[in-house]
């Protein structure tokens, strides 16, 4: 074949000249124009998306007898090669593009006519047998077809990124058992408060990780909900319920996710509440997760000028000049992708609000931020899982040293002398650095049988069931 | 009463005068020289809460017999007018506070029990009787006191809100259904797409509002389930779990909310991701009325060289030099409280990310803004409901010349005669301005019966039932 | 005087009832129907500003001949007392309106036009006298009297801040030199790295400050650039350009600041860049002492289990259950006006994006979180001087035993033995606990002599003269 | 060369299989084994950076004795050719990375390391001749090299930008000129205003982006002040005055920016507010040039059911369905780079605020973000300038019709009828449609003549030298 050959394609604006090998066509030509952007391509799994919706499209536009059978065979197959993952280099349009995904969408409806056109032994370019305007975008709109791949590739994510999150939590539960009974030094406001265990510490982990998968999770409800069949503004003009109903069941069946169709297909055409909401709840799941990160960051300070209570995996030399050193480096790319999906979510926010009327024509960088932020927490946490967290250990000693020299255990003795009296002894101890105890016995304020009791740390991890006043 | 008087007051920070006739004490004086920052005041349906947590509390003590029942029935007798707000003027600590809120539960401490010793006929200041630390705050942190308040105050507002919505929401209906048959263009790109109804229009606003209820009202889940009773860092030292339940049954009872203890007490304590939870359905819920008021805006734009598609009540004059004009104002006010939403929540998300170990002392900040969001929306939507969506006509006849003019009704020929020739018509027509029925009977693709059936605008806005492709 | 009175006022869209004790009048009263949304009232400083906008005018228009002397002086005089603040309580419109700050204009024009009326012997509410449309916003429009108040209310505050961020590096720079001899250990990802001196570390909090003064400082230029004369939409209609002279002139001369009149007055009525450039000064520099405000919780973390580098003042007891508890409430505090700047700078950038052909309606908001990041920066960064930084002490000694305990100061022997051989002294150190000096010498890498000089922690906190590469 | 050949590598924490085709060695596979994030690869200007920086170092390295010349000389060969980007596969590191930048900066010494290596005849991986750390980085930390590589990077890219901007706006002046006679309405509050011409819209357009440039370009200031020989800290441990002058020097020789050191070392290498000061700065243009989009697109909205001012050059077609429908993508895209680099400011903010103590580690997606912004940014403009600015064309009638049917010239009237009277004929012409000249006559209170004159539209757009009060 001459790589170099070029075929002449037409639209209603001119002709452009196409490489003869591209299966991409005149108006993908024209997007590369256009939106040199980001010189990025669009996501993969939008890639495969987007061959869903067209291969159930057709399949539907057959079955309604709208598209003759080898059309549509033909139309299918190139389909499944998009699926497949066969044809993702020919999908060359910007993800930042102006046109609300419609040079997307007709850089898929191009590849898969021409695509089609070979298998069926013509030529590419030969739109008048199989067209991707009448034929690969038969009772289609960007504005129905792009949201719905959107749909189905954040939705593949999410499950990608809650199995990868179900893992975490059984490592985060694995070292909550681990760690259950190493005592540290609770801190408020970096300062020393009141005993707690690490375990436990890693228990509030989990706890907001869990709530974290379930606000998720519970965004593929919404996600779900797709308006295949609204073609341009959520009137269906130009498409059918029976070719609606079919479409969204073949949409199910490859798929693999339990779409349906919405109930208000102009509401769902224009408004994009259900990527916000996800995007939503990735944001503060990032901040629970850059919390955590920062804790670890904190506890596993030192090694000598630091606290040094807990350890992380040493995973590469930590500096180019200072030798032996070795950083939190996984923990702090959690911080640094916790920013990124702030931040996209501020993108996606903005690109939200700017619909108007009957769509919202900032869906390519809304999505583009949408599935960069999938993407790469679904990347970290994997990393942070087994890299990370796995791998710390406890020092056990340390903690135990801060427990015993602190002030904040004095909290347990209140019930039993009062706030004003505990103050009084903290403040002294603090300044004098005489033990608690023993200015609790140069007081006489308990007995030192009950001063052991009562400021025992492990004790005071727990809950009491007695009443606890004794004044 | 001398109003010059002044009383001591003294904690183990040293002593400070506080005016005979406040109820407040050492404690809020030292906080208002730290923080004068807004110079605002806590929010009133927050002070409302912690009144309604120091009478639980209270109560509660007394039936664990920590507390001795006169005492408690004084505390319980002064956070009933903490809750009635009769002593709303005495919270003077400023929202913005370092702390952790320890200075406006202190406020709330010092204030009942001043008023508590006065019920008792004791003289204010006179601690030894009744303590803000020992007795009101007993059992308490202000780590669960005052999370605890802020759940209370964040449901009461956001059940407020919902009925709000509710409401809005009827609103919307109405007008859905009184502009069901008034046909328009519909528009994609601010371009001329295809027809619709102002009554479909309306039908999607509706729909996103109703998902923006259920995604608030969804959040009054994890807002339900408080940390009382977890103390300073979750291990709950100092309360018991009979105190626990008690105290949680009796803020449902007080409160009315269906609130319950939390499984994780230490993750409750030191994770205020469910605050970010309702702050981003807030913000989700504003994006959608900005786009909404936008549209409206861009409808009511005119009135002489706009769209002129609605008429939006005229609330008040418009302009201060030009006569008579008159300006959406209602819709603006509706795009200030969405930005103003959207950067409280920016504001709470960066705090929720700023927690470290057992406790994020940036509640505070947070706390401020999502109430301030609470209390603008709620507002706001409530006028906008009033004073213009209720009010909303139609420009018919405007509207229905749009969709005559229009070229995008062509859209409908193409299964009869495919995109190309249709684009081929439709181009000849925008740049000749011969209407589109007459270049088709001119080009001879279809009679003109043919045409006035598929040209009509109010069949191109219902879902067909039939196969539409004709060639 | 009745205060029940009432007096009846009319515009075109009808009457409404005035108290006939109020200065404002119809529209101010339409407003506050229209606008209950934060209950709050406009800025002290803005309402000045608009007294100082409403008198160059008036006076302006005297000597253009365009208003009588009598009416013009009243004008001045009762401008003179919003100047003075006498009458701020007559500004009741809520600072989130609708209508791009026409509310409050119109307050101002109707307060000023009443308190006038009465200077003169008339009734108020006698527009026939003195309008406040035809008089005394005479040559004006809301969309520049309303710029130009705010750039002349945030100048205000920008200068009042500058001042006290003058004071702050001052105290910073004392700090500076007072720790100038203090050694401590430097650290990088929270791990040990290499000493640095703590004077040191306060010299880069001042010199970041600094570089903020500048940024806020250089954003008066732009500020000063005001439209006034500019009237409807920038074209000065109804305005003329003897009148813009000259109330720029008074302006000038009113405020103490060096306005003058912008070179393009379309460009300075639509544009809202200025004030967004402002707000990003504030943000960033909030940034910057939100870093600060984290290094000095740092620093100050314990009692015991924490670095305890520093001592921050004790300003309040930092908790309501854990006696003798100190929190560095303070530097928490910066903290939450950080994310309250940042997250008003959010608010200011939708705004300003949002503006529309020939004005921005969005200004209310914007300016209203604008002059809330001044005001509570202004307060923040004060109190943050006087009760934190003055205050901070060093806990030499353990600073000093951080340093001597480290491994990071190895660094100093990379250009003697080379990172490799270094960092196998550095992990054995860090794994056995034997110091670094006694492995180089078992390795026999260098005498007891040179180790000495070498890893002098004072030393290598200053820069060398001499070449340092020694293999 | 067999591609499937291995070599091993060894660094303190162990050995790692290298391909021995590769440059990069042991550090950079940890690198990529540990950061599989976004799978992208650091920006190519910045990778040319770094070939600056150690070029430079190198070169002053030899020049101060600490380097052998013949080890400097490889050096610096391999150096250029990173710079000239013929190994920047080699640098596959991803550019979301934990640990400040030091496995980007370890990427370039072992890529420049084996290179040299190889240019002296030896075999990649023979460390003891030419070691990443000793030789390639000698007198250099990742924390003075990075930040530096940075500045310069963004300093190219602004330069870049500064240009696409010049002919940005040159292409607006042409505008501004071409459109100087066109008459349209003006508009506030989307609502018909005063006139105004279209060329004076443009001129506002270019007015706010030359005070951007001037933004934009002020931030290479601060942006070249480096810290080169600052070292891990900024004291510059390691490293030499000597070597810091030469070195600065030769950055400033080979990159041809004006780079400096900075005044304070310590600063300079902690804080990162220079790169948020340049975000900013960008974002405020970006939020002006959504705003201008968003005018172009509201103008040529239409082509029969909008505003039809003016027409934006056909770059696509449309829609995938609706035949001859063209979309204005080239604005659009506009407001989605604006979406995008505000979300990136956004980010990058937070990266900002993160830094601790003496570095901000979270350098990695802060430049990152960074250079998307910039980049993004000059390939946007320049589209839309080319593609869009320069083609647009105005409706000359359609706005003169506007002007002719608009009721807000009367506005004119006001200082010779007073706003009362104006209004009243206003909102009569309003509700009637009778023409307000024929109104004015019905009322008397002008002559046709008079009204003639005071009604020129063009008049209104100019500013007036005389009094304009008559009554």
């Amino acid at each position: 074949m001459d790589l170099l050959a070029k075929r002449i394609e037409k639209d209603f604006l001119g002709e452009k000249e196409v490489p003869d090998s591209a299966y991409y066509g005149i108006q993908t030509i024209r997007a590369t124009e256009n939106f040199p952007i980001t010189k990025e391509r669009m996501h993969p799994e939008l890639i495969r998306a987007i061959g869903i919706v067209k291969k159930a499209a057709a399949i539907s536009n057959v079955l309604t007898n709208d598209l003759p059978e080898d059309i549509g065979l033909a139309i299918t197959r190139a389909a499944d090669e998009v699926i497949a993952g066969t044809l993702t280099d020919q999908f060359i349009v910007d993800p930042i593009q102006g046109g609300a995904g419609t040079s997307f969408n007709m850089n898929a409806n191009e590849v898969i006519a021409n695509r089609a056109l070979e298998i069926m032994g013509r030529d590419k370019g030969d739109y008048q047998f199989i067209s991707p305007n009448n034929h690969v975008n038969m009772s289609q709109s960007t504005n129905d077809a792009f949201p719905t791949a959107i749909k189905i590739a954040a939705q593949q994510l999410v499950n990608q990124l809650l199995e990868t999150m179900e893992s975490f939590v059984d490592e985060l539960k694995a070292k909550e058992t681990e760690f259950d009974h190493v005592i540290k030094m609770g801190r408020t406001h970096l300062q020393d408060a009141v005993p707690i265990r690490l375990g436990q510490e890693f228990s509030a982990y989990r706890s907001v990780i869990e709530r974290d998968m379930e606000r998720i999770g519970r965004t593929k409800e919404h996600l779900s909900e797709i308006n295949m069949g609204a073609t341009a503004i959520g009137t269906g003009l130009n498409a059918n319920e029976r070719y609606i109903e079919t479409a969204v069941e073949h949409l199910r069946d490859i798929s693999g996710l339990p779409l349906r169709s919405a109930e208000n297909l102009i509401d769902s055409t224009q408004n994009t509440d259900v990527y916000t909401e996800l995007s939503s709840s990735l944001k503060i799941c990032m901040i629970n997760l850059s919390k955590m990160a920062n804790d670890l960051r904190l506890m596993a300070s030192g090694p000598r000028a630091g606290l040094s209570e807990i350890n992380l995996p040493a995973r590469q030399p930590g500096s180019s000049i200072m030798p032996g050193k070795v950083n939190p480096v996984m923990a702090e790319v959690m911080n640094q992708i916790a920013f990124q999906v702030i931040g996209n979510d501020h993108t996606i926010s903005l690109a939200s609000e700017a619909g108007q009327f009957e769509l919202n024509v900032m869906e390519p960088v809304l999505v583009y931020n949408l599935l960069q932020s999938l993407t790469v927490m679904n990347n970290g946490i994997e990393v942070f899982r087994k890299y990370c967290i796995s791998g710390i250990t406890a020092n056990v000693e340390q903690m135990q040293d801060y427990v015993e020299r602190s002030i904040g255990t004095i909290t347990a003795l209140t019930p039993y002398i009062g706030y004003e009296m505990s103050s009084k002894i903290a403040r002294e101890s603090f300044e004098t650095g005489v033990p608690l105890k023993e200015l609790c016995l140069r007081y006489n304020v308990l007995s030192a049988d009950e001063l052991n009791t009562i400021l025992n740390p492990y004790q005071m991890t727990e809950m009491k069931r007695e009443s606890v006043t004794h004044y």
